[in-house]
């Protein structure tokens, strides 16, 4: 079977953020105002075939932890879904 | 009331990704095979104030087009919460 995993990475929230700074910036300079806050990371479509939900969900946990994000500074998120 | 919207803008399918390319074989090098595709592309959180659901979706549609996605080259798609 074969699953797509959506994995969002986001630098920690304590740690800042210069490339979303600049888009804050750049949105208020193009007149759109009221933004409060704007962070910036990575988003990951990753198609993945596996025997079931469990083994996909386990090899993007692996994936995620050895390669995708920096735990140190990020923080990941994913949702799995079957396709 | 504030309104947080998480982004997503990725190149369109037809459009290669090298960046996934080398995240998928930086995948099989560290035994996780099975792995069908990767694309990589951005996350982008927004907080924003508005009176209401359908003013801040209008900001952000406007944030989309004239800054945070090529629409030449990406699409993209966001979903909005009240926070």
């Amino acid at each position: 079977m074969n699953f797509r995993a959506a994995i969002d990475v986001m630098t920690k929230k304590e740690i800042l953020d210069p490339q979303g700074k600049a888009v804050k910036l750049g949105l208020n300079n193009i007149g759109i105002d009221a933004i409060k806050d704007v962070r910036i990371g990575r988003h990951i479509v990753v198609e993945i075939e596996a025997d079931n939900e469990t083994e996909a969900q386990q090899k993007i946990e692996i994936a995620c932890k050895k390669l995708l994000a920096n735990l140190i500074m990020e923080d990941y998120h994913y949702t799995i879904s079957k396709i």
